[in-house]
């Protein structure tokens, strides 16, 4: 598979084939990604897989395989499908840059075209978002809690094999070191590292003998694994493999804290302090936290990031709020339905700070955005103007604009205990 | 990307240089894949994926552009390098059949071969076991509290747009009708369906020229949306447009009971007798199960199923068992980490049936299993001899065995409360 067209719902095609045959298929239109409310006592989100939306939009096409299958399975009539074949996306997005943090109702992608080209984007886009972006929501509040330590992203098992590229790469934007996928490293340039497993401790006959050749290939440099049988033991036996140059000794299971600050004494007593202490096992940003006062190098986080620790899905919607009426005239329109209610027309949103730069609402209104007073920060960015990607960012970019971004909101942003969105989200007339 | 070599974790590499340079890599080992509990609460979990990963497999090699990566990536020496680009799997597998229920302890999956061309595959064959059996563990819980109304998958927005296709295949499997994701229809023949969206009925001017858009397009039988304003007003609408043959309408949001009661008898009411009630809004297995008394005719089931309800991973894990040691004996091996000890030795699988043919227990041994009493079933089947694939079955099979195996189950497996596993599993010498 190439294409991307068919990473979408059914109902986007039909629902299209309706609109050709009304007329209204040409209105123009505009859709917005937004989140409702964010997933529990969270205070912040964190938008991620721009980039990967704005590379995937380019191969969202409907070729002839794509057409082929359509016609055979009957989703859609003839004259749709000539439309579909000659897809392609001419309209424009704007949307909060990647890395950036967000709260409730935030327009976090504008998109604006005729109802037909924007309505087929609905199931792509908040795909790549609401993955990209739950990941980064869980792994900022990591690196948050590690202040400073490295956090190496580990959960590639735990996921959809290419869920967990992406959820290296958003990682990756929120602060993490490295991850372990290889494919993240190839397809998205994230550094990538690795330690050892208990299988290859267990495959040779003794411990030491496992130790020695993962030192004699991979130099003293590596990390060491101390937890497939004794700790106290392995680490002896690790010092006296690699001697007192030996990188790091992992830990991966057991009481972390005690363990930590019991394998740091014995390294220290062995003249290995300058060994590393990496620790893994089922970590979430609560168990780091946790950490804070062990003797800890790094960590090792799975599970709990590419699951997002909790909330899988950032929940966001993509929402028509705007479209042409029967006189050319574009005309804010909302649903009702109890409790799912929108709020219509085009936003604009600002991030209020105050003098110090610390943020204090994040701003949205419908209509003329006002003039900036040097305080507020934009949050609309142009991201595709007549269907060309012009603000396409470097991953660097994304992982500097999330550091930014996170800095300036007030510091109960970071604390990890649910809470409220950590600054009001206000609506302007 | 055509390879899924690299959809690997880097250690997985530099475990196999090292074992590489000590002369083990060679040896002959049993990996197996196994849960060391089900999800909190849950009764029974449902392997789900294999299909997928029997078709990855063949695709597991390092072609050249993968070489070239790993090489300017440093990741390992020119003596692996050799190892990869000539690798294929040439081991055998067997393993629970796809569809099949498992409990804590069972060996979903006993992959032999060399340490090296076994370890490699590790990352990819849980990330595929993991996600996919997530899902098919909820969907299952989903299908058996829809007690046969049809159930629709509609969740891909609500994950990794890949991820989604996998998702609707496992919930296939668990006895889902339906999904709305096209490429799951391509690439698996999965039916794909849709409705409508609140944006196609606010695109137009009114709701009444939305429904007649919809009804002149795609028929009659269609599914109106009534949720966008007024219910009460859009059934009316509704029946007037489309008549008493109208296909079906659906809710999404407010009380689903109390709605579907009252448009079941505003619809009797207009004569539309025939017409079904769709729901959708956020539901999951006890929403589903709460709705049974309602007047409901299918359930569109989104964020719940993606996201595992609950149990985005299925928690397993891929451990050396039993490995050659250097008189070429195969003999057991076993972790001893603290919360993480695993049992050493080849496994064999039975589900052990009382008279009625109703499962009483999961029986796993080592070693040579038990001759068949005639209740009993074994477990495992053959999937790959000698690298080739042996045991692929159709996802019509896969969702047949399902259907067989949780039917076996005792009937407290199918309560949604939170539980022990429906059935013990029993280790035996």
């Amino acid at each position: 598979m190439t294409s991307t067209a068919l990473l979408t719902d059914h109902y986007e095609l039909t629902m299209l084939q309706a609109a050709l045959r009304s007329g209204a298929a040409g209105r123009r239109c505009v859709f917005e990604v937004f989140a409702r409310r964010l997933p529990d006592g969270r205070r912040y989100g964190v938008v991620a897989g721009t980039g990967r939306l704005l590379r995937d939009l380019a191969d969202f096409r409907f070729g002839e395989a794509e057409i082929e299958r359509l016609r055979g399975a009957g989703v859609v009539d003839e004259d749709t499908l000539a439309y579909l074949a000659a897809y392609r996306f001419s309209g424009s997005i704007h949307g909060y840059a990647e890395g950036e943090c967000y709260f409730p109702g935030s327009p976090l992608l504008v998109v604006e075209g005729t109802f037909a080209e924007a309505v087929l984007l609905e199931t792509l886009v908040l795909s790549v978002l609401n993955h990209d972006s739950a990941v980064a929501a869980a792994s900022s509040r990591m690196t948050g809690a590690a202040e400073g330590r490295p956090c190496i992203e580990m959960g590639s098992r735990r996921t959809h094999e290419d869920a967990a590229v992406a959820a290296a790469r958003a990682a990756y934007v929120t602060g993490f070191a490295a991850t372990s996928n290889l494919e993240a490293g190839r397809e998205f340039g994230v550094p990538t590292t690795g330690t050892s497993a208990h299988a290859f401790t267990l495959l040779h006959d003794s411990e030491r003998e496992a130790f020695e050749a993962q030192v004699a290939s991979l130099g003293k440099g590596t990390t060491l694994l101390v937890d497939t049988y004794d700790v106290a033991t392995a680490v002896r036996t690790a010092v006296e493999v690699a001697g007192p140059e030996l990188g790091a000794v992992r830990l991966d299971s057991g009481d972390l804290l005690a363990q930590a600050r019991e394998v740091r004494r014995q390294l220290d007593g062995l003249g290995a302090t300058g060994t590393r202490i990496v620790v893994t096992s089922d970590l979430d940003e609560h168990a780091i936290a946790a950490l804070a006062a062990a003797p800890v190098d790094a960590y090792g986080v799975g599970t709990s990031l590419v699951t997002g620790s909790g909330a899988p899905t950032a929940g966001l919607v993509y929402k028509l709020v705007a479209r042409e009426d029967a006189n050319g005239e574009i005309v804010g329109v909302a649903k009702k339905s109890k409790d799912k209610a929108t709020v219509a027309g085009r936003k604009w949103a600002l991030r209020r700070r105050n003098a110090a730069g610390i943020a204090e609402a994040e701003v949205i209104g419908v209509g003329e955005p006002p003039a900036n007073d040097g305080d507020d920060r934009p949050l609309l960015v142009e991201l595709v103007r007549d269907g060309e990607v012009v603000g396409a960012t470097t991953l660097e970019q994304a992982r500097a604009r999330h550091e930014q971004s996170r800095a300036e909101l007030p510091a109960r942003a970071l604390q990890l205990s649910r809470g409220e969105p950590a600054i009001p989200t206000v609506y302007e007339a």
